[in-house]
């Protein structure tokens, strides 16, 4: 007989109502400024088209080719935006209008459609709050911080997995605000790739691997993952070589392509296409961590090291071809030799596996920065 | 002015449209037996008093005094409830009756209301999968595995933040089914504390620290956290002590607790009350985890540290009476000096949290269990 509770403790559990750190936050208080974060002096990043086409969406919004469908939907997450500013207000607020409410089952409402914030300058910043919000709505305003006041530096992060319609950011009416104190002045480090690029699956934005790159290099670090959509098309190349300036463009999408001859045949092309407006824009090809279940497979880790032999190959027939701008890095690595762990499901990261490629990353990242 | 998006983009974005690996399982096939993991040979624990009250449950249904409400509730959550077995099915699925669906904003559903499993005998486990389910529904069946035919130990763990009222195992109809492998022949390990210990905000059930710890000590840790509700009740501490046997109570419940004086109150009534039925049975008290805005607070981690000392002044006069069998451990060093990093709210573990946590209490508890 399988057990049945007694009908008096059918109900479900709700640990928002004993716990107080669990719930939501409140709404604004009355005496709030509201900044449109598109508006000077606080400063924008991660939607590289934002000047022209005036919406956070992370490619043109009319590209000169039709974008792959599934490219042109997951363009509008909003993964990698940030708004930097400086202010001495004791309190800060949102206001987000989201394309829809959250609804993934193995990724917190958090990571999916929250935005957090960071205290710091650069180089020092540190996670401060997340937006606790009805997860059920696509709308919401909550307050994030109620500090002491003093001039403060503040990171937020756009959310990685939604849409968002609008947003406000809300300070003290008697508060005043100040561009960010200035990062590495640099053009942005593209990172173009799979929904791990994107962030599937951080607790919340600033838990990206690119998110925690950025702080640690102290760069803009722009987010192109496209969730099961990463495969490499020379239209997607197209569009991202459009953009003006690039430090350094990462390619990660290994792991949403059918095949190694897939990989075999498109980053040559791929790369090619980039070549034409960013001649000499290192490029670091990366493969795919491994999953969780390739220790029980009968062809264990056959298959990924097929993948990153072909990746390696490609990266080595460009080189020789006369382009010394490119290298390969071995993802199995980046997560360490108890990677099952660093997942949720298999094969999306948690906050642990991205701080492992964080780790792994950023000595190679640095490397070519300083050379 | 805000951006608005063009209407023709006003759509929620769906990435699960687009990735596979996003979206929720199938359904179970037709050709599948369903097991009651209350009964043999499976092996279920967690529920220490599954025996006399037959449900999922973390506290007795009828204990000899009234439980604080919020403990009564929490207790039908189901942290640390284990299902242990040994098949040779090619297949393994779930059918869930949860007490109410997933709804919170900071915990990814698969940790609040999934269930995850692990391969391989005790201290060989690796994590294996997660169940995808919808998220909104309250019940769900979901295919977990599929792969090669031969003998594997399963563990799998219950849902972190929502009851159970009824959960089977699919397997193979024409596979087999034995005992599991046996972990290490003692008592169980009891973990009393908050909604830190009872798994907030882990991405899935085995990330909680208990769990991590019961893979690496090879063990049962029974999970007795109760968010927001921790607070070292002297009717918890005589319910907790009804426990047959146990090898050592962890008291984690700083967090919960108003002020310093609440700890040096309750410590030493609640292990006067453990030892009158467990007389030299150790107990480790363990002090909290920094909060994040720590930093940025005037008086920083002085109110952390008062209620440290507090607690480590008590075990001591515990143990200056003649009890050798108490130790106190300094929560603060747990996750590191990037302890920021860890949480996904300033105060609640994420997955990498966690692991931290583990990592750091892993020796005091093995060398606890080796004395």
């Amino acid at each position: 007989m399988t057990p049945q509770t007694k009908a008096t403790e059918s109900k479900a559990v709700d640990a928002t109502r004993f716990d107080p750190a669990m719930a939501t936050a409140g709404k604004a208080e009355a005496d709030t400024r509201w900044l449109d974060p598109s508006e000077g002096p606080a400063q924008m990043s991660g939607f590289a088209w934002f000047d022209q086409d005036r919406i956070y969406r992370r490619m043109p919004a009319t590209p000169l080719e039709v974008l792959p469908q599934s490219v042109d939907s997951l363009a509008n997450c909003t993964a990698g935006g940030t708004i930097r500013l400086r202010t001495d207000s004791p309190r800060l607020m949102l206001r987000v209008e989201l394309r829809g409410p959250a609804r993934m089952v193995h990724m917190a409402p958090t990571g999916e459609a929250g935005f957090d914030v960071y205290i710091g300058e650069p180089g020092a910043e540190r996670f401060a709050s997340v937006t606790k919000f009805d997860s059920a709505q696509a709308d919401y305003e909550v307050t994030l911080l109620n500090v002491e006041r003093r001039w403060r530096d503040l990171t937020l992060h756009f959310p990685l997995y939604q849409g968002v319609n609008r947003v406000e950011v809300g300070i003290a009416g008697d508060a005043s605000v100040e561009p960010p104190t200035p990062q590495i002045d640099e053009p942005p480090l593209l990172f173009y790739g799979t929904s791990i690029t994107q962030g599937g699956c951080a607790t919340r934005p600033g838990m990206a691997y690119p998110a925690i790159l950025a702080r640690r290099l102290q760069r803009v670090c722009l987010n192109l993952g496209f969730s099961g959509s990463g495969r490499g098309e020379p239209e997607v190349a197209r569009a991202l070589s459009t953009i003006d300036a690039c430090r350094l463009f990462v390619l990660d999408y290994d792991a949403n392509c059918p095949s190694a001859e897939h990989l075999q045949q498109t980053i040559p092309v791929f790369v090619e296409i980039l070549r034409e407006r960013h001649a000499t824009t290192p490029i670091l090809v990366v493969s795919r961590v491994p999953s969780a279940l390739e220790f029980d497979r009968p062809d264990g880790d056959a298959t990924r090291l097929e993948r990153m032999q072909a990746q390696r190959e490609a990266v080595e027939a460009i080189q020789t071809a006369g382009d010394p701008a490119i290298q390969f890095l071995d993802g199995s690595l980046l997560m360490g030799a108890d990677h099952y762990e660093c997942t949720v499901d298999g094969s999306h990261p948690t906050d642990l596996g991205f701080l492992r490629m964080a780790d792994g990353l950023e000595p190679v990242l640095r490397q070519i920065l300083d050379s």
